[in-house]
């Protein structure tokens, strides 16, 4: 294989990971399924081109490493601290080409352009197996096996064809027994570097190729219900409704202007109607509601908000609101030696004088889960108009060389900061 | 069977028919169902009692008549127009005892009351077998079949179990080809007047036990479509956002604004949204919208209203707005003899100065069938809070008593004004 750690090969690499499907016309990859195993078997070879050695773990995470002085190590070796790169080779329904896979491509790229030079730590490389949580619903599966966050209730979840994540290890030839042999020991670990498409717009309005990641936000959900009563269309008046559908409608609107005045996000992603019918007042309006901020302060402060505008919309229209929440996850800081070795690094690539551009991430990574373990950092690229979980997902490749050079220099920038 | 013809036997037969349920916990009767031939055989009984003679046409609608002299004729004797009075004997699922029924019990005691007075008109009572619509999901199937509005494209909706409307009629012993024995000659027709619970607070809130309907609202229904673009809910910011629920809970609220600046009415009784994860921006909305009005024209300006409220806001929001009109009925509006006749009943009956108020009914009835083929009038009965297709329907025996009195003195009001 010519031109390992290329633009071109990186490029390439991502377009190859798409065979790795289990629809002929559209990407999907999910946890333990047979095209996981086939993309295991690919990166696998690629870690190999690139000197490292290789090993999946107990959670059918794949792993490679190198180790200080740049020979091939068997992973998770201890003794040796080990920089973490990479990112998950899981996807989404109808997914991108970029999402996960472009950042363990990247990271495979930066080890082959590091394989000469010794460093103050072990290199590793993984490609996690599930960060999206499509198949079982729960997501960061491979990083919060790997960061021994791993949950025993789990294993009786069951995919849409009523397999338990329990009998899908065993038909990946995985022993669920074993799970706990995939956690890494923090003494083993300096920290946990991985690159990603920004799946947002801010950096292609700022004319900005990359940028890197100041905190990744944890998401709180909530479902909130709002009831009034049924009664018939037609002989029912306004003054004598008590319409759960309109006043739901109200909070919707109300939640987006809250929001708005905000650097915070509120999504209503679904809202359900009963009895919905078209001849009937709807009687209950239940809505799902999706924060995330900057900040865990700022976000809750919202969400603050958005329950007193829920309360007085209810006062105000005779029916009642209620809300219970069914997710919550604290926002995860990166550490300001990453973050200063990411920067130093996306400075040096582009070659400009100004400064490189924070950003917070709304959309959840792996970091979430590796910051249990060890330091997390991120560096973000620019993608089209900020697709992502789409096939219109795209990246440059022009975007993806400085991407390269960037994350090479930040891994030295940290050698350099620790040795 | 003694105390025919009182308040205390109207409300008993109410009671009565109770019994003739396909639920032991709850009121539904459907059309051509075990209950509806059960309610049938219980009516033709007591319409027998009140001197009566009797038939069930071809559309299982049963019948009851008396010449002018007062002897039992059978019904639809041509020769000899006839007054009909009545109602529906058909329910909505978890029905109360009054809607339909009420009218048709209320009609055989008005009879009975009548039977020794010569009138300028044959008399008869019917009991529609079809007004609601719930078991075929068209409405007013039995006042069609007798207004000879019949539509032969009905035959094959088939009910929640698949059984169609033929089949159905085979079952029931109805003979599908002889369904157009069923039409009513104009000819042989002076008008159709029934009594009915108002189904809406505006007796009850007048503090009058009575009023006539001037007119019966034809709504118009239309399927809502807002389209948007789903997108990751933590990677787009507001400012790139096409959010198909927030376009369309604008349109929610604003609907119910216009509605409530005129005498029409407007529900949004369903609204579904796609993809509907909690985790995406919704990228289309379809909502239900029923309108009725005093008048058509009234009613369609409010229309207009919304269609110009929706285009607008799709064109703030960046999303396109769409609509399908899926029934469209146009209002019935009461002869004024009948008008005349039922309000000099109330007059009488109440013995009050005050003029007797006229309201308007966004219910549909059977009158909208049967005004194609003849006059129609309505006398509207106050019920409880407005309660209407629940079991906590209610109507005071006191009221009832009043109505008999009303129901009767229209009739020999119109007898008066006819002879």
């Amino acid at each position: 294989m010519t031109g390992i750690g290329t633009t071109e090969w990186v490029m390439a690499r991502c377009d190859d990971l798409t065979r790795h499907s289990a629809r002929p016309d559209a990407l999907e990859r999910v946890y333990l399924s047979p095209e996981h195993s086939a993309a295991n078997t690919a990166v696998r070879a690629w870690m190999q081109d690139a000197g490292l050695d290789t090993e999946t773990d107990a959670a059918g995470n794949i792993w490679g490493r190198r180790a200080a002085d740049g020979t091939p190590q068997r992973p998770a070796t201890p003794g040796e601290p080990a920089l973490v790169l990479g990112s998950h080779l899981d996807t989404v329904p109808d997914a991108g080409r970029y999402d996960g896979m472009l950042g363990v491509v990247l990271a495979i790229a930066v080890a082959h352009r590091l394989r000469d030079t010794v460093l103050p730590f072990a290199l590793e490389v993984v490609g996690f197996s599930d960060e999206e949580g499509t198949r079982f619903g729960k997501a960061l599966l491979g990083s919060c096996a790997a960061s021994g966050q791993w949950d025993p209730a789990w294993w009786d979840q069951a995919d849409a064809a009523g397999v338990t994540l329990r009998e899908a290890f065993l038909r990946f030839g995985l022993a669920p027994d074993r799970v706990g042999d995939a956690a890494r020991n923090p003494a083993d670990l300096v920290g946990y570097l991985e690159a990603h498409i920004e799946q947002g717009p801010v950096l292609e309005a700022e004319g900005l190729p990359l940028g890197y990641v100041t905190t990744i936000a944890g998401a709180r959900r909530f479902v909130l219900t709002v009831t009034g009563e049924a009664r018939h269309a037609g002989g029912t008046p306004f003054a004598r409704r008590r319409d759960a559908l309109v006043a739901a409608a109200h909070l919707v609107t109300r939640i987006e202007e809250l929001a708005r005045a905000t650097d915070s996000l509120a999504t209503v992603g679904d809202l359900r109607v009963e009895p919905g019918a078209v001849n009937v007042i709807p009687g209950r309006a239940e809505l799902t509601l999706d924060l995330r901020g900057r900040t865990d302060a700022g976000r809750d402060a919202l969400w603050e908000q958005i329950a007193a505008a829920g309360r007085e919309i209810a006062a105000a229209r005779g029916v009642t609101f209620e809300h219970t929440e069914t997710h919550r996850a604290p926002s995860t800081t990166c550490a300001p030696q990453l973050i200063d070795a990411v920067a130093s690094g996306i400075a040096e690539a582009t070659a400009t004088t100004s400064e490189p551009l924070g950003l917070w991430s709304p959309a959840g990574h792996d970091g979430m889960a590796m910051g249990a373990v060890t330091d997390v950092g991120m560096l973000f690229l620019r993608c089209r108009d900020g697709i992502s979980h789409h096939p219109d997902e795209h990246v440059d490749a022009a975007d993806v060389g400085v991407a390269l050079e960037a994350y090479t220099a930040a891994v030295l920038a940290l050698a350099k900061e620790i040795g």
